[in-house]
């Protein structure tokens, strides 16, 4: 037995959303089915919009609807500050801690085994985007694995030659974390950059 | 910060599915935005298909696009077997089993807390079906909850006065299932039920 036509497609395309497997796919089909078919129309209805109007901030490259994404347009923020990260939920990360400069986003990190250099990620693109403007700091943010470290390692050699301060962002034991509980590598980096109480 | 309207929307419309939470939802939305916008845009028009299309099969109740489901559709299927179940996916579990008499779909279980009594779950619908054809077994598959449990013992109530063998399925210890980690309740039905070593 199998599903009829309708509900079985409609199981297979809910497993492309990451995290769903076949199980999940089925509740969630019949779900919508019997208690929420008005979400479920409001669900494909936002589908389709954010698929057909969401494209990419000129300047930033974060997703958004307009030119510019709110974070680029707003005329109030630091413009001597610029904040590198790998993708768009990094910025909204980043946002939540009040910084208040402005972005770049690469489209992820360097891979070369994936094929991924310089240009596939928007290198050439973030050293434009640096030349055209007026900064005075940027501030690595990619994540701390190997090829976020190797991504981050690789932008700050393409702007040594360039009179900015270039920052990565601390590594450490994380807040309400246990010394216990930590992996050695978190603490080698947790006590080389120490530094005085205050 | 905030997302742009139409990400803002769509994540919000992806929290009606079951176990997707805010950041769940903000990965989804995020990843078919930057990696899947064709099977984003296949799901946007299955979702609207299914909740268009599909309805109920008039004679089980169970889910389907079609006026009868394909298991009251089947020609070759035992008339003399009915089972019981509280949800289309419960049907889908009993046909894994291989079980091929015919099915009847409850909108859930009796929950007076809820003001769910017998016409709200179908009952009416259910012994009329009953009425109609000529079953020699009735086989209560409803889960084995309280509420499962009490809704069986109503449905054999009402089919008491009729001509029917009316059964509930057996309760024990699941297959691979260790002694020593399964529940007291378990184990007593286990014990009750034994049955002739073969």
């Amino acid at each position: 037995m199998s599903f009829s036509p309708l509900i079985s497609q409609l199981i297979d395309s809910l497993r492309i959303l990451p995290g769903v497997g076949k199980k999940s796919a089925q509740r969630m089909a019949l779900q919508l089915l019997e208690r929420n078919r008005q979400g479920a129309l409001k669900l494909a209805d936002a589908l389709q919009q954010a698929m057909d109007n969401v494209g990419y901030c000129k300047l930033c490259h974060t997703l958004s609807e307009e030119e510019l994404c709110p974070q680029c347009a707003a005329p109030n923020r630091d413009d001597k500050l610029l904040c590198i990260v790998e993708s768009p939920l990094d910025v909204f990360a980043i946002e939540q801690t009040g910084y208040h400069g402005r972005y770049f986003v690469l489209k992820g990190h360097l891979s070369p085994l994936d094929g991924l250099g310089p240009e596939s990620i928007g290198i050439p693109d973030l050293v434009k985007r640096i030349e055209a403007a007026e900064f005075e700091e940027i501030i690595l943010a990619t994540n701390s694995t190997v090829e976020g470290e190797a991504t981050a390692h690789y932008i700050a050699q393409i702007l040594a030659s360039k009179n900015l301060v270039v920052s990565r962002i601390a590594h450490g034991v994380p807040l309400g974390g246990e010394l216990e509980l930590v992996d050695g590598g978190t603490l080698s980096h947790a006590l080389a950059g120490r530094r005085p109480f205050q």
